[in-house]
């Protein structure tokens, strides 16, 4: 399909409004082959984009953005809006290098009211606008838009209980379609699909408000007569759900695939001038078969094959990686050891947790979007001697940082943190990257860290972690497997390799892998430092390197609180006076980017070092 | 009063389980009169220990500490449990160093079941407990002790969303007193007063399960059947609160005063063996007139007069403190500039925001304990021209790392975050120390850190972080007010203070101020920089001291993360090759302490710092 008719002639937000119910129709139609075509070729997020076509064409046909304010949760169903706020002819870039963010970003577009990536953060930042509006006494509107994968995370609680009842236009958008990426966990996703099941009885509370407005001068004083009541009645027609209770206006459940319903809810909780939520039905994936069978095979995709589904060429490796060889590691102390346990925020699939639950469904725990109480949730399951292992991307592991310290460390409570997606993570960009954890965790006492080069290093960190420490042990590793199969493991401790002693590199995780490589191809390799377990720096370790004349260290992490950092700290207090040089990622967020090129970028690839490590012998440095 | 019959007699749990009822009753009045009698003495937390006394005693005649076990929320609740559980004639160590924690500790005691200080952690914790005990296959309950405040954060609905309908042994006791330190805030906090208010329909429910059970055979069946069933019955019956529709089974609400009444309630939610939630209704400060009038005064309280109620000889200074200065400063500008908003997570007084909240009540914003969400409502107001200013305990910042850097460093959102209570806190403890601030923000990127040490460099770096900084503009202070007339202010940019520069001396917040002192009694001070823009570093900055051939910083911070580290990498990178001291606090947990005292023995003080420069100048270090 590469011909829009309507999209194509859509000029502007006002175009929008002003099309036919007919055009309408045909524009979704057109929208969810655009998704489909372009994402099959750049890859993205594509199932929870379909789902949202009509919601997202409603939302900018009843509110005036930028005016209005749309905030997007988590992000990744903001294609539509994406394409309808300027950013159609862009889409080729999407995801790409200097291209088009897969999420919402204000500094792409004025149209983007907040920054997303991360769950569970809609709310808070729509009441806030909504607050400001009111201060500015604008009549704007902030609408959140929420997945119900999503009202897992505490957020959103404790957004909505800050709002509920406030005087502001805030309209909370509950996109249910029971799946976040895969099919959502917790009693709040049982407690919505029963609200869709309710008899009628919400479109009877509805049908009595409409007939008391209806009845001239004396039916709005009899709502606000009934609302002040402490009635039975006023139960019954405004208590029945969550939200009621929590003080904002419920309007729902509605077809999320029919647009004039959809206008019409939105439309009334435009005019209530008071915080509402507005339960929305969705389908991930509607409109393209293949996606509507298996959204989760469509949640975040490489590219596809339109016509077969066949998803192929994928940039992903295709054989193992390190989540597969840490859950493979796992599901088999799992079936030996009946202490072990296995949590996940929302992501068994990504952290390669699905062997592990199958073969121990009992120790298997989705705790939901909910990456806080997994971390105190884990230490609870440790006071009574199981091994509990947490395992998260390093992104989303900085949602945990109190719980790790307050709730784990500061008992020295024996908790595993398998942290996957350490490092540059590439197309997800500056909000996903794995650069962060390791400054992160060496400031809260007592905290272990591993950061295996390959996946035999992997294994064996993995089992010291479960059984020779104790506290918080931390194993670290980098999406996918390239790499990793260097013959540096199966390294449990640090790997010391002689060379030219006029210079010492020090390297960890895959950027061990590149070091290795790169010295394999110099004439003179210098003397290199392999570390395994990266924290805390091991005395030994810091005694001999404080002889050394002349130490380079290659890190992808941040510069400030990078092992890089805590070393020449050590070792200075160890009297080194030698030379000591940092190779790490800067001190700055780093956008979608090819990871291969990001670590050219920033001197981490073995090219990179190999060349850094010539001239820093050489004297050129 | 200083006999306890009752309380001296007993002798272990097991003979609180043989008290009479009259015997019961003069316990609780006894373990008022001692809690009265110690803290008066010690200080502490009395109004919410008096409020939960027939409420502890309830729950150890029913549970059975250690096998069952009991997580307190936030723990400043715990003392009748900690005198009933062999720490009575420890009392007078109450936070003193060496002493008994004012919060539970499971190094202290196998009573304690978990560690608590940090908000709405207990459910979590004690849902991992009570998945232990499922795993075990023993039938042992977990029970958490949550007050209503600590329902305003986000962690408790990420637990509930877990535990709702899981089979396992957990009880969730809500201690209702509607407030936390002050009156709790927010949607929750109505909701559960309304079911207070409720006329006689949850018995009514009770009474009907009640009426089924006592049929013969017949009445258990048919209670099942209606829970398995969809009738209309089964709503009335069993979806009436929010618990039950998360799938707690909701007990309530229960006379918190009443043992008879407790100890019903908590039986029944024993014998449940699902999760439930038991509501019971308390009175903060309950049996000490003072305490119930004015709760707040009485929450965490210094020596006081028993008699009169009189608070004297408080050892919190009672002249100016940071908090107050940061209050006034910011009620000045909030008056003069329509666009400064204050916000707290519910510690309107701690953080000094009283006089604010009455001058621009418009812009003043009590979120609840709610950080993560604080700080990014902060961030969505920010969006729309509005400067909000985040005051917010050290300790409890730590909650929000990643709304920090996600929600608002990502998109250089200005907010600007007050952080109070930095560095060592004293009393409170591990806990509650604030001494990791520096390390976490400082790896966010574009923060910008201020660490006045004084009065009046506070009030110039609040002015500049509100209007010269963009991005995340943090302005850090510790608690009290003791040093803080040094006259280094006011410094807006840093001090150098000439000397000997054969060392140079750095430092900032209340320590420079101590080395400001130090350098007054020196004969031949060293040359001296007083850092008050703490980070980033300036390269002004560092290009002066990489020229410098010894240099020492003294600061209030864990080692790892610090700026001592931080400022050692870039003169590295600099070419600094001079002598590099550190003097900072050692990357470990603090116990509670005095602060002097462990200033003192962590080289902080002026004495010590004083000593130290004169041993560095002599070379013997």
């Amino acid at each position: 399909m590469d011909s829009y008719p309507i999209l194509d002639k859509l000029n502007g937000l006002q175009d929008l409004r002003a099309l036919s119910d007919w055009e309408l129709e045909r524009l979704c139609f057109e929208i969810r082959g655009f998704l489909v075509d372009h994402v099959s070729r750049t890859g993205g997020h594509l199932a929870s984009n379909l789902g949202a076509v009509e919601l997202t064409v409603a939302l900018h046909r009843v509110f005036r953005s930028p005016q209005d304010s749309i905030v997007w949760d988590v992000g990744h169903q903001s294609y539509t809006h994406k394409i309808l706020t300027g950013r159609k002819d862009a889409f080729d870039t999407l995801r790409q290098p200097g291209g088009l963010s897969g999420f919402p970003k204000p500094h792409e577009s004025v149209h983007d009211a907040f920054v997303a990536g991360h769950a569970s953060t809609s709310v808070s930042a729509a009441f806030g606008i909504a607050t400001a509006n009111r201060l500015s006494g604008n009549d704007h509107t902030a609408v959140a838009v929420v997945g119900d994968g999503a009202f897992t995370g505490g957020m959103i609680y404790e957004a909505i209980n800050n709002a509920g009842r406030s005087n502001t236009r805030l309209v909370i958008v509950l996109n249910h379609n029971d799946m976040s990426i895969s099919k959502n966990v917790g009693a709040f996703a049982r407690y919505l699909s029963t609200i869709r099941a309710k008899p009628g009885y919400l479109q009877f509370k509805q049908r009595v408000e409409g007939f008391l407005n209806r009845i001239p001068l004396a039916g709005p004083a009899l709502i606000r007569a009934i609302r002040s009541s402490k009635s039975v009645l006023k139960y019954i027609l405004y208590h029945n759900t969550f939200f009621e209770e929590m003080g904002l206006y419920y309007i729902g459940p509605v077809d999320g695939h029919n647009l004039k319903e959809l206008e019409r809810a939105l439309i009334q909780a435009r005019e209530l001038g008071q915080p509402s939520v507005v339960q929305v039905e969705t389908v991930k994936g509607k409109g393209y078969e293949f996606a509507e069978r298996n959204p989760p095979a469509y949640h975040g995709v490489s590219q596809f094959d339109v016509c077969t589904g066949a998803v192929g060429e994928s940039p992903a490796p295709s054989g193992p990686t390190f989540s597969s060889v840490f859950g493979r590691a796992l599901e088999e102390w799992g079936i030996k050891d009946s202490r072990v346990c296995a949590v996940t925020a929302a992501m068994k699939l990504g952290t390669g947790l699905e062997g592990f639950s199958r073969s121990c469904p009992d120790r298997f725990f989705d705790v939901g979007i909910a990456e806080e109480h997994a971390v105190t949730f884990s230490a609870g399951l440790a006071t009574k001697g199981y091994i509990p292992v947490f395992a998260v991307y390093s992104t989303f592991l900085q949602r945990s940082f109190d719980q790790v310290l307050h709730d784990a460390a500061l008992e020295k409570t024996h908790i595993v943190l398998a942290v996957d997606r350490a490092g540059i993570v590439g197309d997800d960009g500056d909000t996903h990257q794995g650069i962060f954890d390791v400054a992160m965790l060496t400031c809260i006492p007592g905290v272990t860290i591993y950061s295996p080069a390959g996946f035999d290093s992997l294994k064996a960190d993995l089992r010291r972690a479960l059984y020779e420490e104790d506290g918080v042990a931390v194993v670290r590793y980098p999406r996918g497997g390239e790499g990793a199969h260097c013959p540096l493991g199966p390294a449990e401790d640090d790997v010391w390799v002689d060379g030219d002693r006029r210079l010492t590199a020090i390297s960890y995780g895959r950027t061990a892998a590149a070091l290795w490589q790169a010295c394999q191809e110099l004439e003179a390799p210098p003397e290199q430092v392999y570390l395994n377990k990266i924290w805390p720096l091991s005395d030994e370790l810091v005694r001999v390197l404080a002889r050394r004349a002349h130490i380079i260290i290659f890190e992808e992490s941040i510069l400030s609180g990078s092992i890089a950092e805590h070393l020449l700290s050590a070792l200075t207090r160890a009297g080194f006076s030698g030379k000591y040089s940092m190779v790490t990622l800067p001190d700055g967020f780093i956008p979608q980017c090819r990871v291969s090129d990001a670590l050219d970028a920033f001197g981490l690839s073995a090219g990179a070092i190999g060349g850094r490590i010539q001239m820093e012998m050489e004297g050129k440095l």
